[in-house]
C-alpha cells in the first residue's frame, strides 16, 4: 500500500524556508509519504480564508489523507495543538477553528490535543509549531501511530459557525466567502438556496452588493455572457459565483470576503 | 518500473484550492504517480503563454510523461477536451491550441476527444474541467488505460500557427515570444535565423523594438557586458534573447510577448 | 531504502519553465528521487538571501539529502560549478558562496569542481547551468555516483564571511539577515549574544535601527504584546527578531537585509 498523503496549507508564502522545513521534518520521519501542497498563499493570519480553502480541497483527496494546516496567529500562546480524526481524513493544526469547516463536512469522530513530547521535535520553538509540533505529528500519524497516543481527547475545541444565507421577503441575505485568483466572487449561496427564490438558468438575477444593484444573467458557463460582461453561475464547489467572462469580478465590483449581498430573482412582470 | 510522471500547467495561481484538487484527484486514482508542476502562474487566459512554457519544458521530461495543461477560457462551452498521443509524451487539455506547440515539436501520433464518462469524476462541473475531466483522464492514462478508450480519434483539432521570423532586405522581422521572470526578452529568432543575417558572437546587433533603435553586443554570456548593460544572446531554449546583465530588459525596454522586432547585423563599414 | 531527497532553491520564480526543467532532468536520470522545493522566490541574483534561506532549511532534512541551489549571476563565466560533500548532506551549485553558509554549519568534508561531461546534459547552454550541469549532477549523485568522479577536489572555493555581532560599550552591533514574508526582521543576534548584554525575557530592549531608537519588550511569543505592537523575540532559527504582533515589522520600520542595528538592554535605573 502507498503511504497516506499529507497535505500542507499555510499563510507562510513561498519565499522563506518555512514550508521546506515542515516538508523536511515530515520526510525525515516518514520518507515515503507523498506531500501535496494545498496553498501557502493564504492571506497572513486569515483563519477564515484558510478554512475555506482547506474545506474546498479536502474532499477530493484519497481516504486516509492527513491534512496539516497552519494559519496560527496565536502560536506560542495558550491555544492548543489539535489532531482531529474524521470519517475519511485526519486534520492537524492549531485549535482556532481553521480545521473545523473541513472536519465537520467530513464528519468528526474525535479530537485530541497533541501533548506527547515524544512526537514533537526535541526543541519546540515558541513561534513555529508547524515545524516543531504539527509536521512531526502528521508524519508519525502517517507512520501508523494511533491518534489517541498524541494526547487526551477533548470536546471543547473551537468550532466557529459559518454564516449561512437566510431568506427574508423572498430575498437571500448572503455573504462573500472567498475571492479567487481569477477575481471570481464566491458566495455562500448554494443551489438549494437558489431554488427557494425560484432562480433557474437563463433567468436574470438581482444582486445587491456594496450598495450597488447589479442585474446579470444566471448562466451555466462563462461563455453564455459576452466577453468582459458579468454573470452569475454555480461554481465548481457548488456555490453561487459572480464572474466576469475573461475578466475579474472582484476588481469590477471591488468585492472581498465577508461582504454582504442580497440575491433575488429579477422581477419578471 | 516507476509510474509515469504527470506534469501540471495552468493559469490557476497558487492561492486557491484548484491546483490541489487536481492533484488530489490524480493521487486518488493513481497513488504512486509522481506529479511535477510546470507552472500555475501563466497569465490568466493566456493560451499563447501557456503553450510556450509547456513547449519549453516538455522535451526535458522522461519518455512516457503525461502533460496536463489547463488554460481554458472556453471551459463549459463547445470546446472539446483533448488527449494527444505524441512520440515521447501524452498531452491532455482543452482543444484551444494550448497543447499543440509542444505536441507538434514532439511529433503527434493521434488525437482523441475525451468523451467516456467512465474516466471522468461522477459529477462534471461547467467551470472546472481540470479537476473533473482532465485530471482523472491523466491519472487513468498513467494507470495504463489505452488512449483510444477515452473517446473517438479526431484530426480537426485546433492547431494555431506560431509566427516564424522572415527575412526582408537582409533583416529579420521577428516577434517577442515571452518575457521571463528575470525580465529577459525571449524572441522567436533561432541560431539558424541569425546565420542568415551573418550575426556571430562578438559582433554588434541592431534591434528595432517598439520604435526604438537599439544597438548591443551579441554575446555568449551575461558576463561579457558591463553590469546593467543590455546584450543579445542565445538563451537556454535556443532563441535570441535581449537581456540586461543583472537587470530587467523588459522593464528597460517596456517589452512584452507579441511585440514585433527587426534584427540585423550592425553596419560594419 | 528510499532514494535521497533532492532539494531545490533558486531565484527563478514560478511562472517560467526553468524550475520544471531542472525537475524533469532529475526525474529522467533518477526517477524515484523525492524532490522538495526550498524556495524559488529568492530575490534575483541575491546570493546572500539564498544562502540564508538554504542554511535555515538544510539542517531539518534527512541525512544524505542533496541540496541543489542556483542563484547564479556569474553563469557562463569563469565561476566554477561546485559539489560540496559535508557531514550530513551534499551541496551542488555555483562557486559564489551560495552553498557555504549551509555547508560550513553542516561540516565540510571535501569540495569538488564538477567537470566531467559524462554527468552533464549533452548540450550545455551558457545561461542555464541549473538544468544542464547542476540538476544532472544532483541526480547522478542520488543514483550513487561517488563525488570524486565529478571532477577534481579543490580547496580555494569562495567562502564569504558572514557578519557576526560585536560588543562595544555594552551594546551589540548587529545586522539584519533577512526580512521574511510576514515582515519579521531577522537579525544575526543569537541567544548567546543576548546574554552578553544581560537581556532576558520580560525585560525591555533598546534597538537603534535606521537612526531610529526603538524600545520594545523582549518576549517569548507574539501574544505577549498588544495587537499591532512591536516586540523582540527569539525566532524559530535561534536569532533575535523584531516582530509586530499580527502585522509587518519591515513595513513599520522600513527595514531590509543588510541594515545595521545596535541592541542593548534598556536602562533600568
Amino acid at each position: 500500500m502507498a503511504e497516506p498523503v499529507i497535505t500542507l496549507l499555510s499563510d507562510f508564502g513561498l519565499k522563506d524556508p518555512y514550508v521546506a522545513e515542515m516538508k523536511a521534518v515530515i520526510s525525515a520521519i516518514s520518507p515515503l509519504t507523498n506531500i501535496i501542497d494545498i496553498s501557502h498563499s493564504i492571506d497572513k493570519f486569515d483563519v477564515r480564508m484558510g478554512s475555506f480553502v482547506l474545506a474546498s480541497a479536502a474532499p477530493y483527496f484519497p481516504k486516509g489523507t492527513i491534512h496539516l494546516a497552519v494559519v496560527d496567529p496565536g502560536v506560542g500562546t495558550e491555544r492548543r495543538p489539535l489532531l482531529v480524526e474524521a470519517k475519511s481524513a485526519s486534520y492537524i493544526g492549531p485549535d482556532n477553528g481553521l480545521l473545523m469547516l473541513a472536519a465537520k463536512k467530513d464528519g468528526i469522530k474525535r479530537a485530541y490535543v497533541i501533548r506527547s513530547r515524544k512526537f514533537m521535535l526535541p526543541k519546540v520553538s515558541h513561534t513555529f509549531h508547524g515545524r516543531d509540533i504539527f509536521a512531526p505529528a502528521a508524519a508519525h500519524l502517517a507512520n501508523g501511530t494511533p491518534p489517541s497516543q498524541f494526547g487526551p481527547s477533548i470536546e471543547n475545541y473551537i468550532s466557529p459557525g459559518f454564516a449561512r444565507p437566510f431568506l427574508k421577503s423572498g430575498k437571500l441575505h448572503a455573504e462573500v466567502l472567498h475571492v479567487d485568483d481569477f477575481g471570481n466572487i464566491i458566495t455562500n449561496v448554494t443551489v438549494q438556496d437558489l431554488k427557494k427564490v425560484g432562480l433557474r438558468p437563463k433567468k436574470m438575477v438581482s444582486i445587491k452588493l456594496k450598495n450597488r444593484m447589479l442585474s446579470m444573467p444566471f448562466c451555466e458557463t462563462f461563455g453564455e455572457a459576452p466577453l468582459k460582461a458579468e454573470l452569475a453561475q454555480i461554481g465548481s464547489h457548488g456555490f453561487l459565483e459572480i464572474v466576469v467572462n475573461q475578466g475579474s469580478a472582484s476588481k469590477k465590483f471591488n468585492a472581498r470576503a465577508g461582504n454582504h449581498l442580497i440575491v433575488s430573482l429579477e422581477d419578471s412582470r
